[in-house]
């Protein structure tokens, strides 16, 4: 019967029709767009429009006849659509790592006496480095507090907490926490929350301005599907931004940066957060590859995630039942991401097996198979391919061709 | 007699061929290589080769199978032979002011007690800030001290000075500094030396290993030409490298990356100075932009690149004489690097007359017109006809055309 189902669903599906933005190689499912995104249509063009005519042709002359200087915030609002921000608090420019500690240091600094910084032990690593990097700078404590435990952790000694850096997605298992309840716990206590967005944004509604989030980053390649290695993006509460006191100060975040002052003075508004000069190529594709969410409701595409992610979990409950998985993300779906993670000894062996199908997903060390689930151009047909592949690998032991062990590819 | 000059001295360049690894537009003359480099020949086929095949095709396995994991030390070498690093010492990634930050408070941990950060009050804007923050960061005072004054200032308190920040090249006038002699000075008082290359890297030869420098960073777009914010580059000396204790903790730069610790433990080697995931399509450009320099020889590069200014420098005087010009840039080759400066109270409509021209240079703030010598694709017949065309705008008022009033463009 998961054969009806998948069509049924698929026929059902207001979103059917995005799978078109994008260009998918024939024969692949792809299910690690929640590491690097696939290729969106309009970016082949932009991007050689980008090279050819701006760089190429009108040269240094494009910083203003192709709007290169606004391109930060300007892409930095489109994001901001997609994750609950009113216009002027987003930017975009660097990697995730220099965004998380030039935002995490300075919401510490908004926190003057207060000698912690929450974090999850769960985070990802760059994550933690980061805080603690951050805390060995300015002599904060960083204290590992699993997410389910940090608003009783905020509650009991919450006075002494500068800033709690949580993630609304475990990047691992695609547990799905609560952003309102542990932003309103740090509130409560006079803490700030900053978010890292990376495996949420462009995948589920956020709802930064509504629920009072302070300073939020995230990368642009995972489902936002910018290009490998696109830029990130901050979000910067306006509340903040007068008071945002930055660690990397560049050129491109001064007030007059023309002026070319040997003093800082940051610019207003968010174009303080800006850094130094972007790279231009990267943040063009990323810009095109937004237009994939025009007139995209985000409402409807949480709704198909939790579609494909429930499918894949039923059909792994019936199609992989005795083979040695077990099911690493929760089944409630208001605690699940767009990702289903398995645990299975064989991990590494059985996505090289699946990926030399034509069946993309990674893996996470020691035993996490992971799926992520992009709404826009997956449909329940591929759920099912995928996860009957995974059981044919598994059930005739494919995966134990020694010409599959190459190493884990990348998040 | 100029015209005759320029022929002979393009007659007899051994790097003319060159200038068809370049793919220049039709009618322009561009001197503003040293705020962004041309376009590489060879840069289209390999950034579509990169969105279509690359991340198109092979979505995630390019990690392995296109080589993106070691883009960043691969480049990173290919720099490396243009600034006289041997391999495993340079790194791209992430913009200049990052690199900055990155390194120079990395370097100031390796000189604790010592209070003093000396930089130029001349450098670079980023620059100024960078050694502000960090200093504010780590406790130490930011001392301004001119370049020529710098080696004088370390032999008086160098045992004070944590690290001296400098470039070779003014950014504004061009004036080269004697890096040997400075990075003497400052070991001689036991202070470490941090270079900015960015006026400098890809025009003209650099010893970094034989002057035994420290530390340095450089940006990817200007003399390298590797595209609008291209990536920059770090270099750490060999000896400097195990105790590289940097700010930015990116899971790049992991001596485990994959097994995803929640602990921060550093690879060795020039691998430790990566931080997170680098912009893949603009590295990709960049990498493409440095074929270009294969097979050339940084001291012909050098030998050129002063033909060419010391030409523009005779132009001018012959041209240009009582019209309201001084000269910024020395006449001394030995302090001259790849750029002319001419100071005029009208810089700005001047530039904004000659780029309507096809004469592209550019300002900076309150008086200068800044010109770019790229040895790769100039000629001296390009440099006569922008000196006959900066005379042509000023004698005739050109200049004073109000639609010419345009914003400066970005260095």
């Amino acid at each position: 019967m998961l054969t009806q189902r998948a069509t049924e669903l698929d026929s059902a599906d207001p979103l059917a029709p995005l799978r078109d933005r994008f260009t998918l190689p024939k024969g692949v499912v792809y299910l690690d767009g929640n590491s690097l995104g696939a290729l969106p249509t309009a970016v082949p063009a932009a991007v050689e429009d980008a090279v050819h005519r701006q760089w190429g042709t009108d040269l240094i002359r494009s910083w203003n006849a192709h709007g290169w200087w606004e391109a930060p915030v300007r892409t930095g609002d489109a994001i901001g659509r997609l994750i609950g921000a009113a216009p002027g608090q987003t930017v975009v420019g660097d990697s995730t790592s220099v965004q998380l500690f030039n935002t995490l240091l300075a919401a510490a600094r908004l926190r003057p006496g207060r000698p912690l910084l929450l974090t999850d032990p769960d985070h990802f690593p760059t994550d933690q480095y980061v805080a603690d990097s951050v805390g060995r700078l300015l002599g904060l404590e960083v204290r590992r507090v699993p997410a389910r435990e940090a608003a009783a952790v905020l509650a009991a000694e919450g006075d002494r907490v500068a800033v709690a850096a949580y993630a609304p997605v475990d990047y691992r298992t695609g547990e799905l926490y609560d952003m309102a309840a542990l932003t309103a716990a740090a509130h409560a206590a006079g803490a700030l929350v900053h978010w890292d967005l990376c495996h949420a944004a462009g995948a589920l509604p956020l709802h930064l301005d509504a629920i009072g989030a302070d300073f939020a980053v995230g990368c642009g390649y995972k489902y936002l599907s910018g290009g490998p290695g696109a830029p990130a993006f901050a979000y910067l509460a306006h509340r903040h931004q007068a008071d945002f006191d930055h660690p990397v100060t560049g050129w491109h975040g001064h007030a007059e940066p023309f002026a070319m002052s040997g003093t800082y003075t940051p610019a207003p508004g968010i174009t303080r957060a800006r850094i130094g000069t972007p790279p231009l190529l990267s943040l063009i594709a990323l810009e095109a590859a937004l237009t994939a969410y025009e007139g995209v409701d985000m409402e409807a595409v949480r709704t198909k995630g939790l579609s494909l992610t429930g499918f894949f979990q039923d059909c792994a409950d019936e199609l992989l039942d005795g083979l040695g998985f077990t099911m690493a993300t929760p089944r409630d779906p208001e605690r699940r991401g767009s990702q289903v993670a398995l645990r299975h000894p064989e991990a590494y062996p059985l996505v090289a097996a699946l990926t030399a199908r034509g069946v993309i997903g990674d893996m996470r060390a020691p035993d996490l198979l992971r799926f992520g689930f992009n709404p826009l151009y997956l449909s329940h047909a591929d759920v099912l391919h995928a996860v009957r592949e995974l059981r044919e690998v598994t059930v005739t032991g494919a995966y134990r061709d020694p010409a599959l062990q190459e190493r884990p590819t990348v998040t």
